[in-house]
């Protein structure tokens, strides 16, 4: 990827010119913050994901226009889903493993935008009737619960479609169209068949079946862990990081994204529905295995803590530009919603 | 496009090398026969046809592989649908525009796929209960009549995902990575919120509602027409056409487009269940309006016929390259299925 060199971060005197031609989206007035291009040596960590969390909405904001007309119906459904909150985990770590390399979080801002789009539109298609059947999602009513099944089936397929002219459209010129192209076709095998929606299947197929530690670990690599590989391979990818990188942030993401299962599969026992805005002990209901059931709450945890440890050690060779990435697996371990 | 020029069809001589290198899909162990790579100079239509149709069927095969284990159903469902035969005039569209522009086929053979699964998928999620309800599509029953409504809407959402990933990964080297990127930015709007399900909501809302010919028409550009347009400019710029030479195409596929969509309605009011392979009358019986409702069956038809001129026009700077194209607007109009 020698061709990437262009994308890598430019001394911070280039700010000026650097900002010119940063990300922007269709129909979007926003541009960075020249405060959120600075170094991560140092730094709070609850400030920093404000931030980012702030950056990425004004990003997708666009992503899902207003149309007007008998379509507008569409894309009201779309960013009632996409622009509801949500802790925009999957595009911060994007960010964060493109800082981590050395780059420029505009480089990855496509990415964590069809990232986002990808995984809400993966919500709104599980709450369905014939899939999970919910009623709610993060404190609110579920997609289809205010627009009517067909209209949420569509919204779901629209903000997938989407996603992948987002990242095509909008990964700036400077970054390697080889890397972009690697990048679009890791995030098809980590949300298709291969990856998620795959991991969906399992999980449709195997409720009420019994399931050994070693298939529930195959399950969620599927179902959850994919999109978080994808992200943090791909932010780190766009960002100009070499193959030892990449492998790397590979096992870091693999990390995380197991244990933020784990901690999801207890919150979903020891959490109520007020704080986690969706309905809990629905796996337990249902018959499904999760790692509390297999093993226990606190061999669990502590599961989880040897993951966050793991994730940690990945990062290793890392200076302080992956300073986010090993706060935010402390983070993914250590919420509580 | 400079750099696209390495993309561009080679003296027949080095077919042997250039076999080499062409399409191959994971798994697959179908190579191109050196008989279809042929000029289309003079050539029957109906063995093109044929030849055209086994070539995608071959590429298809691969692109919903079968995987065994839990997820298993998942890859059933996709083949079911993905494999069910069909008239592949998407694809065959695809690669005679690659060919128009003096393209080797295999450039636009990713492509190909990657429209028929998003055509297909589309099918799969438009006769779910929620959306058309219909039993019967191409003569047998419809995916979720088979796998139920959760597997089908993940067989759609799986198709629609991978088909990215496959012409991201089965485009030639040969061909520029920024014509791809582009070719990858199109397929998304074309199907997406501003594309086909733009077009599928509007459809919806429209129900019962009074619609004008210009309504209609807006409908069909984004329903149906927005594809045919990825395909055909897709396949020109893979195959190295120029902006002129993509101008023209674009101009010709929304002109067979339209005229695909006239026609269908026309078949909807005159075909049998038999002939159709899928239940017809229902437009009618839904209220919904089509050009036989609004115009009469006599002006349809001219309409039809209009269009297809339309489009031999729009090929008048082409060579005999463009030949396939000419004969398949034909094709479009004179169907009885």
């Amino acid at each position: 990827m020698e061709d990437s060199i262009s994308a890598k971060r430019q001394p911070m005197q280039n700010l000026k010119s650097a900002r010119a031609g940063t990300f922007r989206l269709e129909n979007s007035s926003n541009e960075l913050d020249p405060s959120d291009l600075q170094p991560a040596s140092s730094f709070e960590f609850d400030a920093y994901l404000k931030s980012r969390v702030r950056l990425i909405e004004q990003a997708l904001e666009p992503c899902a226009i207003q149309t007007g007309g008998p379509g507008e119906r569409l894309s009201e459904a779309m960013r009632y889903s996409l622009l509801s909150g949500g802790k925009r985990l999957r595009p911060i770590l994007a960010l964060g493993a493109c800082e981590a390399v050395g780059g420029r979080i505009e480089n990855a801002m496509g990415l964590a935008c069809a990232i986002e789009m990808i995984h809400t539109y993966s919500m709104i298609h599980d709450d369905l009737p014939c899939m999970d059947n919910d009623d709610l999602r993060r404190g609110k009513p579920t997609n289809h619960k205010v627009y009517g099944e067909a209209i949420a089936t569509l919204a779901g397929d629209a903000l997938l479609t989407d996603a992948f002219g987002i990242v095509a459209r909008n990964t700036p010129a400077g970054v390697s169209r080889i890397a972009l192209v690697e990048t679009i076709a890791e995030l098809s095998s980590a949300a298709g068949s291969a990856g998620m929606v795959g991991g969906q299947t399992i999980d449709l197929m195997d409720e009420g079946r019994s399931v050994s530690i070693e298939d529930l670990e195959y399950l969620h690599s599927r179902k959850t862990g994919a999109l978080f590989v994808a992200a943090v391979m791909g932010g780190g990818r766009l960002g100009g990081g070499n193959a030892a990188q990449l492998a790397a942030l590979g096992a870091y993401a693999r990390a995380i994204g197991l244990a933020f299962q784990v901690i999801d599969d207890l919150l979903d026992v020891e959490g109520s529905t007020e704080q986690m805005g969706k309905r809990t002990q629905k796996d337990h209901q249902r018959g499904k295995v999760t790692y509390p059931s297999l093993l226990g709450v606190e061999a669990s945890r502590e599961f989880a803590e040897a993951l966050r440890l793991k994730a940690g050690e990945a990062l290793s060779e890392f200076d302080y530009h992956a300073e986010p990435l090993r706060r935010l697996a402390n983070f993914a371990v250590e919420r509580n919603s």
